[in-house]
């Protein structure tokens, strides 16, 4: 199980330092200073995990461990340094975030597998832990959620989430094999989805304040 | 009892459909997914409620339980395929959200009276479980919370609230009378509110960024 | 220990009255009605020490004390009534405001020191205490979080908290003393920074909806 941990601790990390290069480059886009950009990447890193570790009242997971902190932190830092080449890097940020997301959502499943929830309720907290990140970053940047309405992107979550929960109910497959499947599934249908265009059907509205 | 729990329990469901209603006819006019409209009825529905709960430090109420998010589900569906008829049923899905409201409102100050807490601590939370939902709906739509500004909502929380805390606190009148009467008085005031164009007085103010 | 105490009371009061005023005001300017004023001063007086103590799963502040809420009320009332004299005091609150940042952040590092978390965690729960309040108060008013871009604020937290985790580490010095001196750095951080308009360095950033 060594291989198995240190794969998924590596991916954790390579997620963590995406997502958290996400927020940065974000909040410097809308001119923040250093420490607000740091706070909306620590936000963006750590947003989904904290509200899935809220809702199953256990431990937030940041708050006993100084390495994602540290992660983060040096992460913010380095972009803060490196803005300026962050176009070259926009296919590797791309697809560390897609690796990201896989994991992050099979993250939020399994926690949800191991408080004993039903199968529907843990792949919402895996969606929860996969977007609520970049939902609360968008908030943060006074802008309505990308992920709600232009990528697929909750969706690549709940289509891969659906995937290994099947996986893991009905096969006897590996686990580290329906993990690998789960994250590679999720990372083709974000970059086949963004290198044709694909979206999902939306819906005729008129964009106004006119409320129900 | 049971005549009395299956109300309650009735008018939950009303209320958590037209609730997860008003959100998915939002994101539909914003033109999200179907993936986005699915979120922001869920958020609708069961943001009040949450925050409530994780406040008390109870088990989140629907974190065990799948009636609500299948309630939820299906209404999205619903107003996703009926989508064209929304204005047919406008007056319908008021009447039921003001049902859902003062529900709402009650289940919020009882679960605090569980709690033993001060009544004015009940009543926050009587107006965080009946208004937050909505208050969230709005910040992910990128709009000023409306029921802060315009309709008597929040109002109609206190005022039905407030009531309902003096009869269980200083009459002997029976509990489902309280509960009904306390509903009919909050969807009064928001009928003839709407009705009437009734406005609590606002402030006069500036619409610009500037700061004290 | 008893004038400590006092005085540690009297400045969190003082804190709670600012930063309901900086909220009641906020929401006067964008032309809120009375309830709507009342919500965003709670929520920008109890923000930030309420999501510390989600987060360190300790019962909320302010759900078993009458205090903080019936000083939010008055606050929120007296704001409404003197609305026009808002500028004679701007000063005054400015100054409370800062008294209050620092008083904020002490006691959420305090917090996170007596549940025997790490000082880089604490840090950031002391953060979060002063600023997450200011935040949602921004977005319910739906406008980008100015104390991330605008003024010395999270900064100023930032290097008053390190210096009181500083000295409560190395040094020997009597508590109270560090809680004043680290409370008048903030301060002093401020209104020098507000009086000769210091600014963080920024990022030149496009303000435009593109992204990563």
């Amino acid at each position: 199980m060594d291989i198995h941990q240190n794969f998924n601790f590596a991916i954790e990390i390579l997620g963590t330092i995406s997502f958290a290069m996400s927020g940065a480059f974000a909040a410097m886009q809308r001119r923040f200073d250093p420490f607000g950009v740091l706070m909306i990447a620590f936000v963006t890193s750590v947003g989904g995990g904290t509200v899935r570790d809220l809702l199953l009242d256990v431990p937030v997971f940041w708050m006993h461990d100084l390495v994602m902190c540290s992660v983060i932190f040096i992460t913010a830092i380095v972009a803060m340094i490196f803005k300026s080449v962050e176009r070259k890097f926009r296919v590797t940020l791309f697809i560390f975030d897609s690796f990201g997301l896989g994991l992050f959502t099979i993250i939020g499943i399994q926690k949800g597998l191991n408080a004993e929830l039903h199968p529907i309720i843990c792949l919402t907290l895996g969606t929860i832990t996969g977007c609520v990140g970049g939902i609360l970053r968008d908030i943060l940047l006074n802008r309505i959620p990308l992920i709600l309405r232009k990528e697929i992107y909750a969706t690549a979550c709940i289509v891969g989430g659906s995937l290994f929960l099947l996986m893991v109910n009905y096969t006897h497959l590996s686990y580290v094999f329906v993990q690998v499947s789960t994250i590679l599934l999720i990372v083709a249908i974000r970059t086949l989805a963004v290198k044709y265009h694909w979206q999902m059907p939306k819906f005729y509205g008129v964009e106004e304040n006119s409320e129900m």
